[in-house]
C-alpha cells in the first residue's frame, strides 16, 4: 500500500470514525503497561508496511485511546476535533510549515492575524487586543505574566530577580478556584509559589473582589509588591465567573496588569444571551481564549489577546542573524518574536476551517444547545430526590453530588459508571467534598448522550 | 461535498503534493498583506461548504506558503513532513486525545515511553535517561534549565528569586554559538539575560572548554553562582560541536548541570560513522533531540532525555483535585506532571509511525546520504575559484561565502538565488561576515536539487 491507498483508507477509517465513535468505550479499558507490553521493546530495524502499521493502531494503540472524540465524553472540559478541523491538521501537517518569521509562510501569519481579528470580533472585544496563538492555555498565561513582570520590574530582562536586594517580594493574585497553570507560571518565572495569593471565593465560587483588595492593601504595608491579578471567566472545577468589571477597577487603581482566563468559556461571548461574561474583560492587559475547548477546534490552539503586546515583544524578542530577513519585509510580523517557542505549528489553518465550516451563527447555536443540556441535566438534578446540584450553571458543566453519600461511594459510583463505557465524567473537590463533574462540550453530543449519563449514575447509586 | 468526500479529495490532493511539491516556488512569492487583503476582514456569519473553503486555500492560501516540505529548501534547518508522519497527524487529529493523564488515554502515554526508548537505543544513549515529548527545542531547554535552577537554589519553587538577599546572582554558559533558545529561556526564569555567560569558540566554532573552565573560575571569585551549561552538537550557525568530554568534566567536577542541545544533529548519532557525536553526553543531566528537525516528523516534536526528571517533576508537579485519578492508576506516569503545559498532543504516534515505516537501517541510510550530499557540494565549493567554504561540514549544513565579496553583494546574490522559486536558502553571519547556508534534511532532496541550487549561486554571482 502505498501513500495514497493508505490516506484512502484512513479517510474512510476517519469518516467511520467521526461517524460512530460510540462503538469504542469512551474511557479505555487497558490497565497499566498493556500497551506497552504489546509493543516490541526495540525499534525495528527494517521499513515496515502501512499495512502493519495501521493493523498495530486498530490492535494495539486504539484499545488504549480514551476517546475525547466521543459525544459520552464529559469528563474535564468536553472537546471536539471537529471534521473541517481534521482536515485542516491534514493539510497542516503535509505542509510542515514553520510560522516563527512572516517569510517562512506568509499564509501562516497573515491568516493569524485575519482568523484572530475575526475571533475577537465574534467575541465583542476591542481592537485593541492584538492576539497570537500558542499551544496551550498555560502557554498564553505564561506569557500574560512574564509581561506583568516585565512591566513591573525594572531591567528584570537584563538582571534577573536574584541577587537583586533591592527587590521586593513580588505578588500576583487570583481566585481560589483558578487554575493550576497560574502556579506553575509563577514557578517557573521565578516569583516562586508563595508569590501567589489566591482570594477567597463567595458562596458561588467567584473571586471576592473585596477579599481582592484587602489582599493587595495589606500586601502592600507588608513591603510586597502586587504586579499581577487573574480574573477566571468560567473556572476549572465550576465555571464560575469572577466579577471582571471591579476586579479591573482594583487593577486600575493598583497599576498592576490583569489577566482574564477565559480559556474554556471565553468562546461563549459570542452569543448574545452571554455577552455580558467579558464585561470588564475590555480593560484588561491581556485575555485567554482555547478554541480547542469549546470551538471544535482539534487540540492544540490557544489564543493570547493582549493590549500591551508591545511589552511581551519586549521581554521576549531577540533575533540571531540566522533568522534576520531582508529589509524588503520591514513593517511585517515575525511571530516568533512574541514568544518564548521559537518554533510556531501553522495552527491558523485550523480555526480558519472550523469558522468558516460552521459560520458564525452556526457555532452560536452549538454554543446555546450545550447551554440547553447542561440545564436541561440541571433540572434532572434539582428534581431528584438523591442528587442535590453544589453549584450555579451558566456555561456548560453541572456538578452535583448524590445526597448523604461519603467521598469514597461518590468515588465508587463514578468508577462504575465511566466502567459502562458509554460515558466518561470526571470529578472535583467543593468546600472538601467530593463532586461529580459533567462537562458538555462535544459536538456530537446531545440529549441522549445526558440521558444516558444521568440513567447510569441513577442505576450506580441505586446499586 | 461532505467530510469523507473532502477527506478523499484532500487524500489525493496531498499526494500529489507530497509526489511534487516542485510545481509550487519554494519560497512565497507575496508581497506583505496579499493573503490578508484577499480574505474578508468580517467572519463568514453562515456555514460554507468544504468546496468554496478549500478553493480558497487553493487560490488565497497556497501561494502564500513557504514551502518547506519542498526538495529545494535548503534554509535554515531543513525539515520534512513524511509520509507516515502526515497520516499519523491525520488520525492523531481525529481522535484529539489530550494526553496529559495516563488515563486521559492510555496509549498515548506508554507510546511515548516506548518510542522514546526506541529513539534512545538508536542514539546509543544509557537507560538512565528518561525522555519526555515537548512542542519545541525552545522548551525542551527551558524545562533543562528551570531543573537546574531547582536543583541549586534551595527552595526557588516556594519562594522565588526576588526579595532574597542570600542569593548570589547566578550563571549559566553556553557557546557564543549557542541557539537563542537559551537565552529566551534565562530571561523567562528570571535569571536575567545578564546571567548567561556565552563562552568564546575556536576557530570552529566549537566551545572552547578552557574558556569555560576559567570563566566558571572568575565568576566564582566575583562571587557568582554557576548552576548550568549547555553544550550544543550541532549549533545553528554551523552545525560545529563543542567539546561534550571535556565540558560534561568540568561539570561534573562544579556540581553544575550539564545539558547538551541536539536538537538538529542528535539523530546522526544513530548513524555508526557518526557515534563519536554524543561522546560524553552520556554524563550530560539532559539532552534535547528534535526529530522534527532532521528525523522526517511532521513539526512539532521535541524530545528531552533527562537523568534528573525528579527534579523536573519536583519543579512542577502540581495536581488539582479535577486532576485526581483513583488509586488504581497508581504507579503510572502522568506526563502532565513533567512539564508546564497541561495539554499535550498525542505526538508520539507519529514517531512511531515513522521509526516502524523507515526503519532504523532506513533512518541511517537516508541520514547518510544528506552528509554525502553536504560533503558533495563542499567539494564543489572547494574546488572553485570563486566561492570559500568557512566552516567544517560534520553533517547536512554547509556555510561558505562569495570570495571578494560585500556583505551587500553576498545579500543581493542570496536574494536572487532565492527568487528563482527551485530553492531557498538562508544566512548566516560568522566572524562579522555574511555567509551563505544550504542545509540539507528533506527527504526528497536528491543531488540534483543541491546541484541546481550550486549552479544558480554561480549564475547570480555572475551578474
Amino acid at each position: 500500500m502505498d501513500f495514497r491507498a493508505a490516506a484512502h483508507r484512513l479517510a474512510d477509517w476517519i469518516a467511520d470514525y467521526l461517524e460512530h465513535p460510540e462503538r469504542y468505550p469512551v474511557l479505555a479499558r487497558v490497565r497499566p503497561g498493556d500497551v506497552r507490553n504489546a509493543l516490541p521493546s526495540s525499534p525495528p530495524r527494517h521499513a515496515e508496511s502501512y499495512e502493519a502499521i495501521l493493523a498495530d493502531f486498530e490492535r494495539i494503540i486504539l484499545p488504549g485511546i480514551t476517546h475525547w472524540n466521543h459525544p459520552g465524553f464529559f469528563a474535564y472540559f468536553a472537546i471536539t476535533g471537529s471534521e473541517p478541523g481534521v482536515l485542516a491538521e491534514f493539510l497542516s501537517a503535509a505542509l510542515n510549515v514553520q510560522a516563527m518569521l512572516w517569510r517562512t509562510s506568509p499564509a501562516a501569519t497573515e491568516l493569524e492575524e485575519v482568523t484572530l481579528s475575526w475571533l475577537r470580533q465574534l467575541l465583542g472585544l476591542p481592537d485593541a487586543f492584538e492576539g497570537v496563538i500558542y499551544d496551550t492555555a498555560s502557554i498564553s498565561t505564561l506569557h500574560a505574566l512574564a509581561a506583568a513582570r516585565e512591566l513591573a520590574v525594572p531591567e528584570v530582562r537584563r538582571s534577573g530577580l536574584s541577587g537583586r536586594a533591592e527587590l521586593p517580594a513580588l505578588r500576583v493574585y487570583c481566585s481560589e478556584h483558578a487554575h493550576s497553570s497560574v502556579d506553575k507560571s509563577v514557578i517557573l518565572l521565578g516569583l516562586g509559589h508563595d508569590a501567589l495569593r489566591r482570594i477567597p471565593a463567595d458562596t458561588e465560587f467567584a473571586m471576592r473582589a473585596d477579599a481582592l483588595d484587602a489582599a493587595i492593601a495589606e500586601d502592600r504595608r507588608a513591603g510586597l509588591q502586587p504586579i499581577a491579578a487573574i480574573a477566571t471567566v468560567g473556572t476549572t472545577s465550576t465555571t464560575s465567573v469572577d466579577p471582571v468589571e471591579a476586579i479591573a477597577a482594583i487593577c486600575q487603581r493598583e497599576r498592576i496588569w490583569l489577566h482574564v482566563d477565559a480559556a474554556y468559556a471565553g468562546v461563549a461571548a459570542m452569543v448574545p444571551d452571554c455577552a455580558w461574561l467579558l464585561r470588564g474583560a475590555d480593560a484588561a492587559d491581556s485575555l485567554v481564549v482555547n478554541p480547542h475547548k469549546w470551538l471544535f477546534t482539534p487540540f492544540d490552539l490557544s489564543v493570547l489577546y493582549c493590549r500591551r503586546m508591545d511589552v511581551i515583544r519586549q521581554a521576549f524578542s531577540l533575533t540571531p542573524e540566522y533568522l534576520r530577513t531582508s529589509e524588503g519585509e520591514a513593517g511585517v510580523r515575525n511571530l516568533m518574536d512574541t514568544g518564548i517557542q521559537l518554533g510556531r505549528r501553522f495552527r491558523a489553518l485550523k480555526l480558519w476551517m472550523v469558522l468558516r465550516h460552521f459560520g458564525a451563527e452556526g457555532l452560536r447555536e452549538r454554543l446555546v444547545e450545550h447551554m440547553r443540556l447542561a440545564r436541561v441535566l440541571a433540572n434532572w438534578i434539582d428534581e431528584s430526590d438523591r442528587f442535590d446540584r453544589v453549584a450555579p450553571v451558566p456555561f456548560s458543566v453541572v456538578c452535583f453530588r448524590l445526597r448523604d453519600a461519603s467521598d469514597d461511594e461518590q468515588q465508587r459510583i463514578l468508577d462504575r459508571v465511566n466502567a459502562s463505557g458509554d460515558v466518561f465524567l470526571s470529578h472535583t473537590k467543593l468546600d472538601g467534598r467530593f463532586v461529580f463533574r459533567l462537562a458538555i462540550g462535544n459536538l456530537h453530543t446531545t440529549e441522549a448522550h445526558v440521558a444516558r449519563a444521568w440513567a447510569l449514575l441513577n442505576e450506580a447509586a441505586g446499586l
